[in-house]
């Protein structure tokens, strides 16, 4: 706290409150640079006292007691950490009025940052999740054949996840993201055309109102599916991704599959504490150009995206993001999310996506699948 | 517009795009006062151009020409009506500086007191989506038994609901909220334990990380099961819950069964354009006191809630908010939900909840499946 010059820092959002608190409850967390840390209960004070390690516990929804505490702390005032990018303005306003002896700074780069390297224990909770991906694989192994829906598929692979122990929800830090959490699942009919949400392979859901992840179209003999899902077991997301084709696949399937199982291995090899975010990318993008892949690599046109992967942990999409020219340093216990994929228009698309946790000697690859075209 | 005494507003937020501009893709809607909206597309141009019927658009990400254009509709400049509840505070603050000339008003209060008044076409869709509560209510009729857990219960409902055309996500204006998108499925271990969400049957879920909705406890002979769903299709939601026995009912849970029930028909029979929406609280108060059902009624201890349900549409909880002393009006065509409960600590709840349309003879009732305790 001492390095991002702030005298406080009131963490509200229910992810950071859970790293820092060990609850998602709804709770307003005051922690001063000097001194104790402060819990304000917002509601079901007997469940936080259960999960929290908090000692100075207050019973309260108003944000008055918080900055009285604080003027205790801090007489003189100061700038106080607040996380701007998720609080909602009308709320923010309200801290400010509150704060009135406070400035405002944004502590969430600085949360994020921290929350970026795994400890242990976080690493052991990480492997717990992503083995539920081998239920979503065996759904699609299931019950994929030609006639059935994508949503039907979707609902087989919801099913068999959350009966994993899944939970529910996959958190994101964007304020305006929708995305399904029983994960993007697209045939060939679908997977290439790109929808407005920033990724590439998003499939194009039911209708204005939901125009991504799966639709009621259905799977042809011959088609590609891809399932790319993210999961979320005890707050800790992975996300993974693999291609699957309805019959024996076809000489370019088997073809564009290897050019990013290819991509995919190269990038692993790079993947090592000290390297930037953004070379990352560079080598998978020198690589598809090497093989002739560039057009369609990472989508197609000006839906085109410039990166090779991101962060993940608390949330579904965290820093560092794995773009063009991102300078942050790779560093070991960062829990990374590598995913190379080919969108070709009027063809279908092969996605690919392996979470792993970046080890000195390279990175522990988590996704308990093989890499595999998987014929169906 | 000109009753809010804004010169325009700036619409970002997805579901309120949705109602305004049609399209739910990322986009920055300018309408002025007067003159002609200008949407300006931030990704994915092709599919909205297939979604909106907005004439004047743009292609690109940046606030920039949107200012440029608003000074010129507005050279003195003005109040610009942005979305304060929604908007995150960085991106509030990035839009204070772009369009330095204007002062920033909340328009959200307007647009959701604009959007609680369905039209027929919207009504439509509401009844659609109501259908689909019945495939809710076969998972539970078909699977539950002695032995299933929460959680097993939640999978078969979700599987249902999403084969019966739902989409995936329920959408909440509250920044914080994280409920379940499959329903809050709580059996009489759980359903009387009320965490930190702001409802009050929530279940207790699987652990620090999601503290409501199903858990891994297992439903017992004689159980009361309260399942509790929003769905959502179409974007527009519904909110319907039924109580289950697992096995014969007791004379109790027969009786507490009826104490509810009568709280809801009454409740039913106030619901009446011109009302205001305190006045729904306080009859079934009234009635709860009459029947002895006070101290159980929404929950018990610091814990209890005192209302009796709230608009719903777009967003499975949108104004008016049925809560005490509440003065909104309720008019014909808004769509409300209404859900008594009794929540017995040691003992489990009894909770339904039916979606309505506010008809000038009387509510309309959309759920489509019988008001009974179910013994199954």
């Amino acid at each position: 706290m001492q390095r991002e010059g702030v005298d406080a820092a009131l963490i509200i959002y229910h992810r950071d409150l859970l790293y820092y608190a060990g609850t998602a409850q709804p709770c307003n967390f005051l922690v001063p640079a000097q001194g104790e840390p402060a819990l304000f209960v917002r509601r079901a004070m007997a469940m936080v006292k259960e999960e929290t390690w908090v000692k100075r516990l207050y019973d309260t929804p108003s944000l008055k007691p918080v900055a009285e505490l604080l003027s205790e702390i801090c007489p003189a005032g100061g700038k106080l950490g607040v996380e701007e990018d998720v609080l909602p303005a009308s709320l923010y306003k309200r801290i400010q009025q509150t704060f009135s002896k406070f400035e405002l700074v944004n502590i969430s780069p600085a949360i994020l940052k921290q929350r970026a390297v795994k400890e242990e224990k976080e690493q052991v909770k990480l492997k717990e999740t992503a083995s539920i991906f081998a239920e979503a694989h065996r759904a699609i192994m299931e019950n994929m054949k030609p006639g059935i829906t994508e949503i039907e598929l979707a609902a087989e692979v919801y099913r068999n996840v959350r009966r994993g122990g899944a939970e529910f929800i996959n958190y994101h830090r964007r304020w305006d993201n929708t995305s399904t959490h029983e994960g993007l699942i697209a045939g060939s009919s679908t997977s290439w055309k790109i929808s407005g949400l920033a990724m590439t392979v998003t499939g194009v859901g039911t209708g204005p109102s939901m125009p991504w992840g799966a639709s009621p179209e259905k799977i042809r003999r011959g088609d590609l599916l891809v399932l790319d899902i993210g999961i979320n077991y005890q707050g800790y997301h992975v996300d993974m991704a693999r291609t699957y084709v309805a019959g024996q696949a076809s000489d370019l399937q088997k073809e564009r599959f290897q050019v990013i199982k290819t991509i995919m291995e190269e990038v692993m090899a790079q993947a090592l504490p000290g390297v930037t975010a953004g070379s990352l990318f560079s080598v998978a993008a020198k690589k598809a150009e090497e093989l002739g892949a560039w057009e369609y690599f990472q989508g197609w046109g000006d839906m085109k995206g410039y990166y090779i992967g991101h962060g993940i942990g608390l949330e579904l999409d965290d820093p560092p993001a794995l773009t063009k020219g991102n300078e942050e340093l790779i560093s070991a216990g960062m829990c990374l999310c590598i995913e190379p994929k080919l969108i070709v228009p009027e063809w279908g698309a092969i996605d690919i996506e392996d979470t792993v946790i970046i080890k000195d000697e390279g990175p522990e690859i988590l996704t308990p699948v093989p890499l595999h075209l998987f014929e169906v």
